[in-house]
Parts: structure tokens; sequence; C-alpha cells
């Protein structure tokens, strides 16, 4: 199914999720909403907050030709937040103060100064320091919290940064990143259908996905054994197929689905959910 | 921090990790039980069920000096688990049915038999598959499942294949590798202490942790922004430090977060959960 879809990687920066203390849902976050739009993701990178690894992380994602790669976490205004720096490192570009980023971050004090959140209004180092982007970054509004989010065009690639939080993530992604990820990818449909197989081992199983795959190349199936309760095993399987025309991809899949059932209940197994 | 520790990547395989089917559960629980043993985890990448994929993964690890890589996933026996084949092709050895691997899945299947889930007991193609192992491998027991895990030693450097299911992967690592990885890291004793402070944004409290942590070069200091209630800002703050003596990082931690709480307080702010 490769071919179908351009190719999108995934970078998420911070230390916490190296130590265990967060569990990474923005990567799963993102994972959902590009393979929802089209795209196909190839490759998932975590690393700490550090410049020349953020560095290295972009150039080797670019080296393996990534149509887009997103970059979640490290805009804010703290000492560790450095994706920035290391975006410019990677692209061989300076960071510059951005004149539309720090306009967007005016406001945002502006208004927190008007809230009573903060008591006067003053463009400090750490806030300007979320308007230095690497030359010809775009900035994005962050419909949620102060720092913007930033669009860079690398050759014929999209690089975007995102910030960490969950919701400014969200948020960037859903106003400005969505449409464009749309444009790279075209329309694509995907069709899942599900099964739970109940009486059949995976390795009894694993002849059969073989047959199925063999006939239906372009029909993914992923199995998901379920343990066993008494004698029973039971697996979950997962059919999928994408195309560009939506008819085309149901049949497919259905049609791998009932081939399965016939070859499972062969072997004595049963289909337990449809 | 990075000095005191061997450094460590984790590699996880899926493709419904990539297309956020799945929570990528298992990275962080290895991240978090391998910061616990005082390994330091320098990366994580996540790639798909992909021969080539796997083999260029691994390769990068290793020569980005990883000291430990523990690969998760696709060690089961249907036609998308290429793992070790992927592993091989890394390292540039053949793939061999491991006789010690060949007698764990005997066993297995044996019980699965005599306890009626599967009907008679044979050793197919796809259970054999299990056991070829890269040339060298060491089959490491799977207490929960069937796969058995793989221990490989690539120069100076350890290899680990684990499951993909949590209970296996979990079983095994805790059996096979904890104490591995004990002997690589040595013992590395770290104090966290976290502060929840009210009244103060992150971007004014850019400045006091960058004060702190020039002051204390050996503590790391994370700000999690809480958002803002009424005219309230949060923050979650969490202090850590590691060192070989105990008393040693306790003492730096106790002593950056006083000095942090004075600087917050002087400023208007407050601690309202230390």
């Amino acid at each position: 199914m490769k071919g179908v879809e351009a190719s999108f990687e995934i970078i998420t920066v911070g230390n916490e999720l190296l130590t265990g203390g967060t569990l990474n849902t923005n990567s799963q976050w993102l994972s959902e909403r590009i393979t929802q739009l089209g795209g196909f993701v190839s490759r998932c990178t975590v690393i700490r907050d550090d410049v020349d690894e953020i560095a290295k992380a972009l150039q080797e994602s670019l080296r393996r030709d990534a149509k887009f790669v997103i970059i979640a976490g490290g805009l804010g205004p703290t000492y560790d937040d450095r994706t920035l720096e290391g975006v410019a490192k990677g692209l061989s570009r300076r960071l510059v103060v951005n004149m539309q980023a720090l306009q967007m971050l005016k406001v945002k004090y502006k208004e927190l100064t008007e809230k009573g959140v903060i008591e006067k209004f003053e463009l400090t180092q750490p806030r300007v320091k979320m308007a230095r982007l690497p030359v010809g970054g775009i900035p994005l509004p962050n419909p949620v919290g102060t720092a913007p989010g930033v669009l860079l065009r690398v050759n014929t690639s999209i690089t975007a940064c995102l910030p960490g939080v969950p919701a400014e993530m969200k948020g960037i992604f859903e106003d400005s990143l969505k449409q464009l990820i749309t444009k790279v990818t075209g329309r694509v449909f995907t069709y899942l259908h599900s099964l739970i197989l109940e009486g059949i081992v995976e390795s009894a199983l694993a002849p059969f996905l073989d047959r199925i795959v063999a006939q239906f190349p372009d029909v993914y199936i992923k199995s998901h054994p379920g343990g066993i309760e008494g004698k029973i095993s039971r697996i979950r399987v997962e059919i999928s197929g994408k195309s560009r025309r939506k008819r085309q991809s149901e049949t497919k899949v259905m049609r791998a689905s009932e081939k399965l059932a016939k070859l499972v209940e062969s072997r004595g197994g049963s289909i337990a959910i449809a």
C-alpha cells in the first residue's frame, strides 16, 4: 500500500518521553490523524531536548525522503525548549525574529495582562525566543496557548513544528496543517474490517494469512493474539485496504474476510464476532 | 547527566503503531524500567513490519554507539512478524534454527496439546520460524506466550529482541534482561522532587530555571504548564538528579528546589504543593 501514499515522519522531542515519565500520546494522535487523511507514516522517532539530536533526527528523516516531517515538542519559553534551534542547525539556517510571530505573541501576552494572569505586559527574552524561527519559517497561530507553530519548506518537502502540549499541538494541526496534508496526500479511502476468531492459535492461522495476502496483495491483515481462556484460543484480526476509489477498498477487504473465515472454519475454528 | 549512564535505544516494530491503531505503551514501559535500572534512553524509533526498515534502524542505532538496543515486536508466527529476518540482515548474519529455541517451542506446543487448545502436536513451519535466530543468538524463555526472546552480542554492545505482546515483553524483560542491564549500568540513584507553582506563567519562570541549572549543572528541571484557571496560572515542575551516591542526588535536588521556590515567591508566585 506504500505506493498510494506520501511518506510522513513524526519526531517527538522531550526527555520526559525517554524516561517513561510521559506516555507518548502525541505520536499516536498524529499517526492516527495523518493516516485518516490518507498519509503513510513510515517512522516515528523520539529524541531528547538536545540541539544536536534534533538537528540529526531531522536530517535523517529528510535523507529518507520523507515528504512531510512533523516535529512535536520543545517550542516553549524555557531553557530546555530547543527544537527551533535544532531545526535551524539541521537545515543550516539562521534563527531570526519573525515579525509575524512576534505580533502573535504580543497579542497573547496583552490578553494575559488584561485578564490579570500576568502583572504587566513585557516582551521578555524568553517570550521573544518563541518568535525566533529558522529563516523562511512561517508562524502558525496557536489557538490554545502562546507558542506559535512553524512551517518550513525544505526543497520539495515540508517540515512542521508543533508544541508538545497536546491541546496546543492538536489545535494548530487542525487549524493549519489538515488542509495542507490533504493536498499532499490526495484523497485515499481506507476500509477496515475486524473479526474475532475462536478455537485457533496464531501459528495455525499463519499459513491462512499467507494465502490471503498472496491472493489479495493490496490488503493488509494484522492478527492480535487475545490469549487463551480455558481451552479456547482467541485472536482479533484486522483486515484493511486502501484505494483511491471507495467501493474498491471495501470490496477487496470483504472478499478477503470471507475467504479467511472459510479457511478458519475448515480448521475447526469459528468466527465469534464479524 | 549523560556521562553517568550507558546509552540505550529502543526500537518498536509494528504497522499498528504507525497507523495510530495502538498506543505505544511498550516504549514507555521499557523507557521507565531502563531509567529505573540506571540506564540512559537516548532514542526510541518506531518502524513498520518491514525487513529493510528493521535492518536499517538497528544499524543506525549501533552506529550511534548504543550500548544496548532493545527491539520489541514482530517475533510471532505470522507473515508480518519479520523482526528476526530484519535483525539478521542488519547484522549480516544468517538465520539458523536454534536447537535450544526449538526445544522451548516443543515444550510450549506440547502443553497446548495436552490442555486441548490445539488438536494435535505438530512443529509446523510457522512454529519452527520462531526458532530461526540470527547466528549467535541466545533464546530467552517466554514465561507467558510461545515466541522466545533473543539476545545477541554485537561487538561490545547487546541487542535484545522481545515480543510485542506486552505481558510477554515484560515477562522476558524481568526474567532475562533486568540483571544484565544492571550489570551494564552499575548502580545509579535517582532522586525526583515535584512542585506545583501558582501565579506564575512559564515565560516568567524561564529565567529562574536558567539560573538554577547554571548553579546546579547536574540537576534536570522540567516544567509542564498546567493551564490557566481564572487568573491563576499553574505549572508543575519536576526536579531530578542522578548520582552514584544516594545522599548526593537528594541533597542537590532539595537545594535546587528551595532556591527555585524562593525565586518564584520573589516574583509574587507561590508553591501550591511541594
